[in-house]
């Protein structure tokens, strides 16, 4: 039958698609993906294939895999033992023939980097907030999540998800979170959700003044420290570690596939928590476990950081050197006291153009970092040296970025 | 300060965390995760670690690797290869640096698959149905869901995350399905969500009839055919491939991570509708994209699967097989014309007894399926044959179910 012996107007589906689509290319923030092939052993170089004749060699500085771990031997040949032991996938939940004898060491070596009692592996790190954060809320109920208004969107959206009272504070401000808890029911459970460091900003939280007022008025805490964990602390257990508050806080997030190199996000908390998340988060228990083949190679990767410091030096260095000659070229360089490393341009557009030029004429990617990953009006573009970056790559940045900057006049440091 | 100095009682978070566990000790369905191994090469063969001293060898009869693709030399060696060309993970976003060329390779083949212009990954089938979903209706305002009754916990999540009007129809029916699509205003958005294949039931859908009806009615549709792609249709395109309806239907999800036998989800459709869950989905863009080693194994998997029917034909013959001894035997199997061969026990503490029993007596592992993954009161053991499966396995699995269903007096067929 067709649509037309209905009553009413038949719905435009495809308009309604298309419309979608239209608004982002208006808005200058349509995204084409670029298509690389990472070259192993050889970070930063890759391969570019899309819009150009052929795989184009080029410098990657906008991955997320800071240290190179994802390149490193002992994780390349953890992964290769662990394929040809078991296999390619787990080939279940972890409830259902899933739990892999990798899965129940590597929860064990994660309690273990973050002092908690327990761990609980997800199949990434946006799971891993969205899941925990509204299953807590849940089981607490008349619970009041506080969120910095910057946290990821993936705390957003389990705060969303939970459906429970949400109060939003002013980033990393301790006089508006506690104005906030002091609003509230004394009565009421209540949680603080943040993060350590901030991937966009680059600027870190006050961790212990935050568990100070979760102290006073008895809310627990959950920090997100996916930006941090491999590469802050004497053992790579993040700024928690590194400011000696990890035992203060009730959660801490990670990721597996940042700094660790590989893929999937965990929670470390005590038991009890680690249970309750565990049996009732159905974005834990109804989806297929990570591959053993990648939780091997976590394994090997959290263990070599546990006692390696070398990465995490040279990507402070490389880090502190790329700003100071940034600085010095006049580029507009957010100042923060991590290893992120953001150019403020404000402009969706010239964000893109700039990225743009910089892969077509000088072989560097680096991608424009625009809505909704930041607020409209400071796209920007977010570097990320890591110890495999050289001097002469950077120098050769900072020429290629002075001169777009020239070419297109855009706005310098102040 | 202490929680004494506020008015108030303070609230105990520990209680009511160890009360959420409580719950689930008095219900009987506390999960204990059985830790093991997969012996590649050997699959159903595994090593159990948990519970016993040293590794004990253990058949798995409960694994989604339904074809044991997670151990076929092809998808090794692919892994293998990727894994030493570009290394361990992505690095990013597919957006920020961890769109990969295998990405895009395999999103051209998965489109392929289902004859659709375009394929979108996602981290898990979980992920890509309440990504999907939960983007869907939020592109289309005022948008009506319809849901089978018996849809899996991932789609539920999606359709109530998007916020919208939501209709369930009973499991299969059509008749009630039409009921609710004819009482809503035809000029109102709509999209009938259902399986091909239910996973816990293994009964199949009229895909056909549904596709009908949503002619009739204006309707979008959304198959999500996890526990088909790989194992029915001439080339593993699924239900909707062997009943010759993919392009009538407008998404079609699927896994990774079960008959491919490696780890992660997609969804299939035309290329408009694959840019808008692209650009619009925050469970796709604000997470690391699949690892390359995993893409490169799934890439390997699916296009022998496009060619190789032996794996299929291996399956249902298993399953057809264990079906009869089952049914010979007494037991009270769930018949359906599919791969899997669920068993009614109705108790979770009974259903946790048998498989405990299997385990420890037996070296047979299969899963105890309880709520919430199943409704209370049709709690079961949900076996899934194939071609690995030999005849022996068959026979001593029967065996041992017979010797268990008399030793605990349970209900055998009628």
């Amino acid at each position: 039958m067709s649509i037309d012996t209905l009553a009413g107007k038949p719905v435009d589906y495809s308009r309604a698609f298309s419309q979608a689509i239209d608004r982002l290319h208006a808005e200058g923030r349509y995204r084409v993906f670029i298509d690389i092939l990472r070259n192993k052993g050889h970070y930063p170089s890759a391969r570019c294939f899309a819009g150009h004749n052929g795989p184009k060699p080029i410098t990657v500085w906008c991955s997320n895999d800071y240290l190179a771990m994802g390149q490193h031997p002992k994780v390349i040949a953890a992964m290769e033992e662990a394929l040809h032991d078991v296999g390619a996938g787990s080939g279940g939940t972890r409830n259902i023939g899933g739990n892999t004898h990798y899965h129940v060491d590597l929860e064990g070596e994660l309690a273990d980097l973050h002092g908690k009692e327990g761990a609980l592996l997800f199949t990434s790190g946006y799971v891993s907030n969205e899941a925990t954060l509204a299953t807590l809320a849940k089981v607490l109920p008349g619970c009041i999540i506080y969120s910095d208004e910057l946290n990821h969107a993936s705390m957003i959206a389990g705060i969303r998800n939970a459906g429970c009272e949400k109060r939003v504070f002013r980033h990393n401000d301790l006089a508006h979170l506690e104005e906030l808890l002091a609003a509230d029911d004394p009565a009421t459970p209540k949680l603080i959700a943040f993060e350590s460091v901030y991937s966009m900003e680059g600027d870190v939280a006050p961790i212990a003044s935050i568990c100070d007022l979760a102290d006073k008025y008895n809310a627990l805490t959950y920090l997100d420290e996916v930006h941090a964990v491999g590469m802050y602390g004497p053992r790579g257990g993040g700024i928690s570690e590194r400011d000696d508050v990890a035992h203060r806080l009730t959660i801490i997030e990670g990721t597996l596939g940042k700094a660790f190199g590989v893929m999937g996000g965990y929670i470390a908390a005590d038991t009890t928590i680690i249970d309750v998340i565990r049996s009732y988060a159905p974005g834990f228990i109804f989806t297929t476990s990570l591959s053993p083949v990648l939780v091997a190679g976590v394994l090997a990767s959290v263990r070599h950081l546990k006692s390696s410091s070398a990465e995490r030096e040279g990507q402070q260095a490389a880090a502190a050197r790329l700003k100071a000659m940034m600085t010095e070229a006049g580029l507009p360089v957010m100042i923060g006291d991590t290893h992120i490393v953001p150019l403020m341009v404000g402009d969706p557009v010239k964000a893109k153009k700039i990225s743009d030029v910089l892969l077509a004429e000088y072989g560097i990617y680096v991608q424009p970092i625009n809505y909704p990953t930041v607020p409209r009006g400071t796209e920007r573009l977010r570097f990320t040296p890591g110890p495999a970056h050289s001097e002469a790559m950077m120098q050769e940045l900072t020429e290629a970025l002075a001169e777009i900057w020239d070419r297109l006049e855009l706005r310098k440091a102040a």
